[in-house]
């Protein structure tokens, strides 16, 4: 239940289920039989959970056989950056060294650090260029430097916070080059740009339900054939024994619904949000000049407007806008609470009072002319608040 | 989608999600808002987590602060048998060994071979008697040859093939006397049986949301806040740092509509389901007079009905009922499709003939007399058939 006048600009946060997700998740929820058991209403929802796979991996350039469900973007980044580690280091010892981002999302570095200071990986984190992109000439140099021992690369597709492109083709050739496999989270760019797993040439690809239109507690990992996986959740053996667990048909058929229309409509999707975006980021810069637009200012997500408002604290401009029904982020929902800078913007060479100074527009399904404009509409009578309140 | 003829009794694989778990999970599925979110949407979204998880404590006995949310039971089995090893063996390098019946569902025992084959970890599997039922004087011996070197005790509330309760007062009383922490894995429990988080004693225990009329996909690991777990899967930071990923409000707002009233009508239930049960195990008696009752016959679930029934291939039977319209199982739905005796059944002491000769029907809240007289006038038939096709 949300107030009518709330303006919703954090959809890279969660985005809201659109109908055709509603309608395919209830359809189900009323359903009888694990679609593990081998009866009749068993075998009508394994159907379910199939023709699903088969819808997803039309739309993101697979085969169905490469769709893992699992219970979100989190999950499939764990399950990918441990399972890729776990089975590459068991094959050959050797491959201690993991690559990735320095602006990955922590669903990524996370697991990363635990395998580090946990499973004999050495973790080296790759720079980024000011606009957030990664370096790609220390990736060169970091892989020749010893290509055996590297373990697997995560570079993530697109940026959650500033929403820069990262790229991946560039990555991929790299690193296969060398046979080393390439993790990319996926997360933000499915339904924002073209993605097409097979063509990309990544290994393993983490894709989340809720970030689409689809359901919370959803997502999938895309990961080839024939690369080894060791499992992160082990139990029931389903999923091709990399994730065990009774599958959950509703939200499956509800995260397949949005991920097809995601897909079909990315083109006309990413024309209608660049022009709200670019509408937003001018809006800005005219209410507010010395703001400063943070990421690639084209190569990036269609949706994502983020920038720095020099002299404010991203969280004070976060609740006084909040308090006009203004809703959006000062960068990953995920560390919300947690009063640190962005690691991202640390790493675009940031200091920390840049760092916290910044706040993330997400446009979405539902953003409107009228939202962009009420929050120019806002903007300048906040920042000023917020300058006076450090001042 | 059900055939209205069908009869579901397969309770103990998933059962139908009630009426009030529906309601409050679709109360939510338009709602906007990551529950991580600062703005006004996101702590609504918060408030509903916050007060589903008052809700289960209530139900289950623990405080709030204790449950952990999860996508489901297996992912808490493996939270808690890796994360408690984890953390335990990291405090203190001599504690190896994990003691657990070998009857535990391969959410438990498949987690714990990988501990062994991967992580310095010793398993060591409890002998049950022919009831499944674990032995104590052997899990006292096992636990007093080396008590330091104990890392935790796996210990399932009711095995969920043959519905055998087990003492867990005892085995804490055993295992807390040397300070070593229990995990119970009460997912078939939770409704049936009265269960109390606090008084039990345990130190942590997993609840599935899809096994007491809730949806798919989310569960809880009730933990005690005084106990080190080790994450399994990393990221954001939500659920205490213990389980990161994007909190499910929808699915965890109908899991604590539906613990709430599995726990309060768990007595009417239980006699009811106690009944039926007792009517279709003197029935099948009746029917089919060389059939073997396996579990414990009185200290069990009370909506558990397992029997063997000698020169069936269970597998036959259960398609042969099927075809009838009744549904039920060979065991575990998990190990569905995997031709391979009954793990518990070995454990209690069958061979493999009478191991594969075995059904399961569990009974549930849409159980009825009918459905138990449907069985009992299609089993003669099928038992024959299923001789038949032996012979």
């Amino acid at each position: 239940m949300n107030d009518a006048r709330t303006v919703y600009l954090d959809h890279a946060a969660t985005t809201p289920m659109v109908p055709a997700a509603v309608e395919a998740m209830t359809a189900h929820l009323a359903d009888i039989g694990n679609a593990s058991s081998l009866h009749a209403s068993g075998r009508r929802a394994r159907r379910v959970v199939e023709e699903s796979r088969e819808t997803i991996a039309q739309a993101l350039g697979c085969r169905p056989g490469e769709v893992v469900f699992t219970s979100g973007g989190t999950e499939g980044d764990n399950l990918a950056v441990k399972g890729l580690f776990w089975s590459r280091h068991a094959a050959d010892p050797g491959r201690r060294r993991v690559l990735a981002t320095s602006i990955e999302h922590h669903a990524v570095l996370d697991p990363l650090h635990w395998l580090a200071e946990h499973e004999d990986a050495e973790l080296e984190l790759l720079a980024v260029d000011e606009l957030g992109r990664v370096d790609l000439v220390a990736l060169q140099a970091t892989i020749e430097r010893d290509p055996a021992s590297v373990a697997l690369i995560s570079v993530m597709w697109a940026n959650n916070e500033v929403g820069t492109l990262q790229p991946i083709a560039e990555v991929v050739a790299l690193a296969s080059a060398h046979g080393i496999p390439v993790h990319a989270d996926a997360v933000q760019a499915i339904g924002a740009v073209p993605v097409d797993f097979a063509a990309s040439g990544v290994d393993a690809m983490t894709v989340s339900g809720h970030k689409v239109g689809g359901p919370l507690g959803v997502g999938a990992l895309v990961v080839r054939r024939d690369i080894e996986l060791t499992a992160l959740v082990h139990g029931g053996g389903q999923e091709r024994d990399v994730r065990s667990g009774t599958l959950d048909v509703p939200a499956v058929a509800g995260f397949a619904a949005a991920v097809e229309i995601a897909v079909k409509e990315q083109a006309d999707h990413a024309a209608r949000l660049t022009a709200l975006r670019e509408r937003l980021v001018d809006g800005i810069r005219r209410e507010v000049p010395d703001a400063v637009l943070n990421g690639d200012p084209v190569v990036r997500l269609p949706g994502n407007v983020h920038f720095s408002f020099p002299g404010c604290e991203g969280d004070s401009l976060l609740m006084l806008l909040d308090a006009r029904g203004i809703e959006c982020s000062t960068g990953s929902a995920c560390s919300a609470g947690v009063p640190q800078p962005s690691h991202v913007l640390l790493a675009m060479g940031r200091d920390d009072e840049s760092a916290r100074s910044s706040l993330r527009f997400s446009l979405g399904h539902t953003s409107t002319e009228a939202d962009v404009d009420a929050v120019l509409a806002a903007l300048p009578a906040c920042v000023e608040r917020a300058r006076a309140a450090r001042a």
